[in-house]
């Protein structure tokens, strides 16, 4: 699933992207993407954390859906649009660091669903720290206006 | 698992819950604590949303974990803690409404392992409509410092 | 989701599950069907343990995926079908017991997407017991010769 | 997750799988043990069908549970047992083909909790197919006697 987007489909995905209140909450950054591959980066913030000072797994699941999500939007024609139906997170292990990448990748694509996988890492100095892992199943709409893009 | 919860309980997780950052962040307020039941409420806000303008899956997720997470701190002993392992959520229908509350219960207590369903719903004039549903595994922790309560 | 199921659904269900040569080898029975709701048993049998002695997860999840998919089948059109796109297990208790039975239950009905969940229990002398949990996204598919019925 | 096991633990595995009746009834075939990756093999079985001549996603769940189960085994003491908590199952394409392969790989390997990956190909003539993947949470599980191997 390497390679280039379709022509406009890194555009759709970053106008998409900009238009996303909850990944400016978090301080979510569009940081790659390929044909089949996205990535987000979000720096840590103590706002962003659960009770042990960790990063909240609602957080982890925005930034992995979301990740997944455009992974399947850049595998679509460009007047299609891509609904999450459900998806699941693994907590490997806690929310710590200085930076988090989400990395989202499709595993199979099609024309009706999607499915793709996703991992989180924890960066601080070091190697990356997997802590979060999604598997998430996406459906490909047409035609239906409040979801154009 | 309906019932009283253990003397101090509901109070541990108040307390909990009035120190997840990440909650405030999205507006929740806990509502209800029970033995075995909890529920969290927030309101519509624009910055939680998607580039669609409904709710995004990772504030539910986020809601939804954290009522599935109490739930099962609710009947557990005063010197354990709660970590949730992995997740499933199901979105059903778009995050579209005034309101919503999101209800964790307990399926399967146990000393080790609690499985906790969790179901979400959307408020407005008219009945509660049903936007998604979780189920989540958690670990029963004993001994750990940094997951004191 | 309770009531009667449409005139010729419950025997469509019935029909299909008897051209399933897998439920056949597994010794399930279809025990109930109503609209929304289908029952699947089975007696405790040797031959379908894993290397402890108990039932092997792999015949938990087909007897409730077949629970849930029939369910899921129980309210739909007679022109359409159902794939099961995913599931989620939660093996709760060892397969312990002399019978056991399967319920799948649709959770949200939907022209496209139907989601569905089952509870798996043991049954010997006393309470059943709650052994495994699904929950299950379906696809309702129409034209698709393979897949009719 | 690559490299030799224990001393033990290829034994050990061979021959906790041969205990398994449900793996004999389906006719499946351990093929390839090391640390952290553990395959399983079956043949097409008519017998292990769904109403539509498609390999039944129970088979498939066993084939896969068990790959992922038995790939955790691999990365654990010698005094130590697994149990699996849950997993989840996507189902990609129908299960068609000569022959299929579940690979089970140990993603996270951890003393309590273990997540394992699974991914099931049908081989015919022509490159194997992704028809499924699997993502697995398993418990290691010390001094319980049912549970032994």
């Amino acid at each position: 699933m390497t390679g280039f987007p379709p022509p406009d489909s890194a555009g759709r995905i970053t106008r998409s992207f900009g238009r996303q209140p909850a990944m400016k909450l978090i301080g979510a950054e569009l940081t790659r993407v390929e044909h089949g591959t996205v990535e987000i980066e979000l720096a840590f913030d103590e706002k962003l954390t659960q009770q042990h000072g960790f990063l909240h797994a609602g957080v982890i699941s925005a930034a992995l859906d979301t990740a997944c999500g455009y992974a399947a939007y850049s595998v679509i024609d460009a007047d299609a649009s891509i609904l999450t139906i459900e998806f699941k997170v693994n907590l490997m292990s806690p929310g710590r660091g200085e930076r988090f990448l989400f990395r989202g990748e499709v595993t199979k694509p099609g024309s009706n669903i999607i499915v793709a996988d996703g991992r989180g890492y924890a960066i601080s100095d070091g190697p990356a720290k997997l802590i979060a892992s999604m598997t998430g199943t996406m459906m490909v709409v047409r035609g239906r206006e409040d979801i154009a893009e």
